[in-house]
């Protein structure tokens, strides 16, 4: 176990912690949490380490963010395990934790959904598609404060998970509009022996939905295996697989471009595509993602046999 | 007259020119312009100076951004006047000049009061105020610009005119909700002998025109010099100061709190506020503005006798 690492509370202590790093030059790598660190965590340290060499800088912020959350949301009960966190981040060799409290990030106020700050950073159309239609401010929220963090933590380079793959895609789209000189890498998801996307959020399963969560992961792979006969097959694929589950209440199960625009019905041989669920096991919504590669795909007519 | 300052072209070029700045810890101090620079630019660029010092760099952006417009304005005919403007920064030492294509600076495209780009800044409700009433979607093509310069540029320091008082506020009001660890900085603005703020559009006047826009400052002045007996009676000065003017179709006229959020009818004397016109003269708007101080003020029905 290595030594823990140092903890910044406040701006003034984070950027007197970051200090001797710029004076040398020394490279920063950013890896920004809501805290309740698990492995699918480690792995996005690990690949910041692995960015930054030994001689950078890796910094964890743990920030449970009340402007991605709506009112009614689990902002209250999202767990907050501080202790546990810095233990995880001690283990894995992280520099530097930036713990703030609302008010230190959000000076204007701050709660549920709402700020009286000013300025927010627009997401643009994709922000109220998938994830955005059952939460339509999330991303707004969620890319105002990673602006705030960019700006205070200054890293050359921030690890997220594929997991929140729309977050991801939406973060790349900002650092590179607005030219925040921040190298934004997709790191994978890290699944449980049966598939399970590792999730802060499966600790409020109870031990029947545990169990039926990893049907999410199952639906996908069974697009994932069946992709070469074109969206149409993949996704019924998918439904057979769903059909096969209880508990599960789907938001959503659709076929994406990589960056997440929509497909067209007709897409390349070899198209690299991705699928991605939503789905609500009481009231826990789980989301999970794969990448596909498809074949051609062939008019619904065509299929007739194959369904 | 000094040497030329080096002209970046391109983000790479505009990078390099201030690596080596960088690499010393060099102070930046940065003057985002539309180019057609005027005796006005001129003292934004020597606050910029006075900010950095001689050992810092001063960089100047000349950039007419398409997203500022709206449809129908004067994207066009917009003055370009970038060998003058070049002689101007090399009069007043300015260390390096970016002037890139709208296609550099939005890669993913733009055209008036719109791009192609997903992330925007929103610059909050101050934006459809004011300037924002006549020109809605104005400060997000401004904010959005700037944050990307802010990006490129990394200034320790931006320096704004305060005769674009909403933009100066709404920029300050980005930097600090967005943590961009830029200092902004507004500077006073410079006049022509008869009161008339310089500006790059005053060139579109006429010499009737250029005559009678001299009032809009009279009629700030007004007001100023009545602000002693409350906002009413500084209004009422102001409109009377109006009335003498010929060929000048009023936008609007307004004090506000030095933040630019609404003040109550009553303040407490001595309240530091600002009065801010909007005029057309012919096809060509105009604005302006001065600080006021407040004297206490009464309730309408009080003040019969001054009206």
């Amino acid at each position: 176990m290595s030594d823990r690492p140092s903890l910044a509370r406040s701006r003034e202590e984070l950027v007197a912690l970051l200090a001797p790093a710029r004076a040398q030059g020394s490279r920063v790598g950013y890896v920004p949490t809501m805290g309740a660190l698990h492995e699918g965590h480690a792995s996005l340290v690990r690949e910041a380490r692995a960015q930054v060499g030994e001689s950078g800088r890796v910094v964890v912020s743990i920030f449970v963010n009340p402007l991605q959350f709506a009112p009614g949301e689990d902002l209250d009960r999202y767990p907050r395990t501080l202790e546990a966190d810095l233990d995880l981040c001690a283990a894995e060799g992280v520099d530097v934790v930036f713990a703030p409290s609302p008010e230190e990030v959000y000076p204007g106020g701050v709660a549920a959904g709402e700020t009286s700050e000013t300025t927010t950073v627009d997401p643009g159309p994709l922000a109220t598609q998938l994830e955005g239609r059952v939460r339509p401010t999330h991303f707004r929220g969620v890319l105002t404060v990673v602006a705030k963090f960019f700006g205070l933590v200054r890293p050359d380079v921030a690890v997220f998970g594929q997991k929140d793959y729309q977050q991801l895609v939406l973060v790349r789209a900002m650092a590179t509009d607005l030219c925040m000189g921040v190298d934004v890498i997709g790191a994978e998801t890290v699944r449980e022996p049966d598939g399970l996307a590792l999730s802060s959020r499966n600790r409020y399963l109870d031990s029947e939905q545990r169990f039926e969560a990893a049907s999410l992961n199952l639906v996908l792979r069974a697009a994932q295996e069946s992709a070469q006969w074109g969206q149409d097959v993949a996704l019924e694929s998918a439904r057979a697989e769903l059909r096969r589950t209880k508990g599960i209440d789907l938001d959503y199960l659709e076929i994406r471009a990589a960056d997440l625009s929509p497909l067209p019905a007709e897409v390349p041989e070899g198209t690299e595509a991705r699928i991605l669920i939503a789905a609500r096991l009481g009231s826990t919504r789980l989301i999970d993602n794969l990448p596909i590669t498809l074949g051609a795909s062939r008019a619904p007519e065509a299929q007739e046999g194959v369904r």
